[in-house]
């Protein structure tokens, strides 16, 4: 009941809170967009649309609608597929998507929603999953769960349920039918499935909360209990409930949120800022051509190594997991952003090519965040870069303008550049409007651009 | 990838294995209209009608319809609501309850699909339900998972994955998009949460399988692999999956299913059992009141007293977690059916009265389906029962008249006798239908009934 209680009465955000939830709620809502004409987006649509029931809410940069339930279930696949989307730190848990995926829709089923509440109903529900991450970290994630997704049901029906104004007894209920439906698994990685985790967790928040609301009754202990929530996918550890949801209020994991820069997991960022900066050194400052690197050599966290090391990706979707694909286009491109996860760009020659020719190395002396990358090319030039901080890490956050070319950009490749720069400014005023559904529809589609 | 290349390449069922998949698909259909009027399932209606989408599918008992995703959640419900369906003993998996719904909904989804292909197709997810449950039995179960819908959702998928022909590899995706989404805890046992487990399941096989069809892709060892199913859900024990899966065809679990005299919690049974034949010997031979009993002592197996030791149930469904409850009604009407654990009945002062009476010890020396009852009575008679068997257990399986008693008594709650015996009939020939819709379209509703 402690997270329900909380979660009930929270009122107020401090600013910084406030502030973490814009950019949060902006950062997704460009991802959401981005994603939404990929083909794990489109073939769950298809699979999916003879179960659609009333066509009350905007699938985001899809031009089309769909229930309540369904439009949670895509717009939560669009928000994740191209692993763009933000990052707690501490859990690496993407929160904002379970949440936020749900939040949408139900604003506009539900409308009229002001902005203030919807931030505040998103606030609940990301430090809801953070939290309830925390309580479970390491070992959740260590045995094999998605923990963006096992968490992101709790998270969702949180944030749907505050919006409803739900009774503390209903929301404990919300809490627990969610905590029932625990779903994704790190061996879909690299899958479309990996997508729908968020997806699935967003709707089942949803349905949650609508149950919990007609008296529909779970357990008032349902992560606490013995055979709670948290006991039984803690993978072995021990969960720290109490200490953790003690902490509700009075310290704002949303804060701590991060945002990518490149469009694949988190750990790879530090290698390919390194290859950025040296492209830019090969181009700029000695007018070489980086397809003539003839070796590459990086220094990572061991972590990049078990995550990230496909040596042959054949598609955008494992070419997320491989830092050589992101390091080569790092290089060659200077870039490495939604459109160098193109799958036409994983199978070019030229991208294989170098590829091919980097070398990597576990160092468990380096910080997550830190790489080294040293290369030789044909013309006998040597260079080496050192990333003491990635950017997107906690010291090096991405700017506001940082946030807005990354939405402008993602969001034009879907709806061209004009709508992209509306979209930009609907998202950035989103806490401060009267009717968030009336600013949702702006994100409906590229049929007005350019 | 095993359990997708049999299940693909299942085409015949041996004699005894077809005739135990009639009677689970009989029992199944009974429980599911007798537990649809029930509060819980109408709550859930209410709750999710918004998200409805085209009424394809019945909803049983009910008289109305509903989507396929739906359907099968409001089914599945309306199955387990009662406590009142199937039992696989070796794992107290109750498997035809996530399976059956997504079949039957999917059967009038897909019409025409013919009743031996509905036969194959239930075969099919049991014995990947039953099999997978035995894999990470006893620790699974154990540590607080609900095994009848962490397992029911991939043998939903198998089934409809079968009703739609899949290839093996879209097979083995959709069995892995269900292998994501774990649905159950055991905190939930006497809330409305915990029916809404197989309805979850159901549901979830379904959306897994519409996706592997469209060639939504996961894992092709989401079961096996390191962070796959088995490991991560395995609650501390070490999966025997290898040994399990190669069991597939060769011994057939669905043979071994049990179909419960009395709706609650299969370990009262043997309780139960006693109580009802002392209230014959009380009556019949010795022509007394068995209110007037003074003393009732119970010897049973510990887990009865671990599950269902709730000394002062509130309502029908706390009802079902009460062997004091059970052993009361046994022994003041000889019957305990659905009526008996209706909430005016789990209140009465009469029922209380003996209830209170009831004093119960546990001993492990006794098997799960034994138990003895000793009582005295007020005008001096001591009676004793040793139940060495209860019926329904595989020693003294429910013979096909007694299963159709059970169909026709709780369907007739809810559609009258006369309707009830029509649909019974109905039920049993389900197997030899051209089009299993047409004869959903029975169960519908009670509104030709007397």
């Amino acid at each position: 009941m402690v997270l329900a209680n909380w979660a009930v009465s929270l009122e107020e955000l401090p600013p910084s809170t406030r502030k973490a939830a814009v950019r949060s709620l902006y950062n997704y809502i460009g991802c959401n967009i981005g994603g939404s004409n990929h083909p794990t987006v489109m073939k769950a649509h298809t699979a999916l649309a003879p179960l659609f029931g009333r066509d009350s809410c905007t699938l985001l940069g899809n031009g089309s609608r769909s229930d309540l339930q369904h439009a949670a279930l895509l717009n939560g696949i669009a928000s994740h597929v191209h692993d763009y989307d933000d990052t707690h730190l501490a859990t690496i848990i993407h929160p904002t998507g379970p949440v936020a995926s749900a939040l949408l829709a139900f604003a506009e089923f539900q409308a009229p929603i002001k902005g203030e509440d919807l931030l505040l109903a998103l606030v609940a529900g990301i430090e809801a999953s953070c939290k309830l991450g925390l309580a479970v970290w390491p070992e959740h994630y260590d045995i094999g769960w998605h923990i963006t997704s096992t968490t992101g049901s709790i998270g969702a029906a949180v944030a749907v349920g505050k919006l409803m104004r739900l009774s503390e007894v209903q929301m404990a209920h919300a809490i627990g039918i969610a905590a029932v439906q625990v779903v994704g698994l790190r061996e879909m990685f690299g899958s479309d499935t990996k997508s729908f985790h968020p997806g699935r967790a967003a709707s089942s928040g949803i349905v949650a909360a609508l149950l919990a609301r007609e008296g529909y009754t779970s357990s008032e202990t349902a992560l606490e209990a013995k055979r709670g929530w948290a006991n039984v996918v803690a993978g072995g550890g021990t969960p720290r409930l109490d200490e953790l949801l003690n902490g509700l209020g009075k310290t704002w994991e949303i804060e701590t949120n991060s945002f990518k820069p490149f469009p694949c997991g988190i750990v790879c960022h530090p290698a390919i800022d390194a290859a950025i900066h040296c492209h830019e050194e090969l181009t700029q400052t000695h007018g070489l051509i980086p397809r003539e690197v003839t070796r590459v050599s990086l220094k990572v966290h061991p972590l990049v190594v078990e995550l990230t090391s496909k040596r042959k990706p054949r598609d955008g979707l494992e070419g997320k997991f491989s830092v050589f694909h992101g390091c080569a286009v790092g290089l060659l491109y200077g870039q490495a952003g939604p459109a160098q996860y193109a799958d036409e760009v994983v199978t070019s020659a030229e991208v294989i090519n170098v590829r091919d020719r980097v070398e990597i190395t576990a160092d468990p002396t380096l910080a997550a965040d830190e790489a080294y990358l040293s290369l030789t090319h044909l013309k006998g030039i040597e260079l080496g870069r050192h990333v003491e901080h990635a950017i997107g890490s906690s010291h090096v956050p991405m700017t506001d303008e940082q946030l807005t070319s990354k939405f402008v950009d993602q969001v034009s490749l879907v709806m061209g550049e004009e709508a992209a720069t509306k979209a930009s400014a609907a998202a950035w005023g989103i806490g401060d409007v009267e009717d968030v559904a009336s600013i949702v529809r702006e994100f409906s589609s590229g049929v007005t651009s350019s």
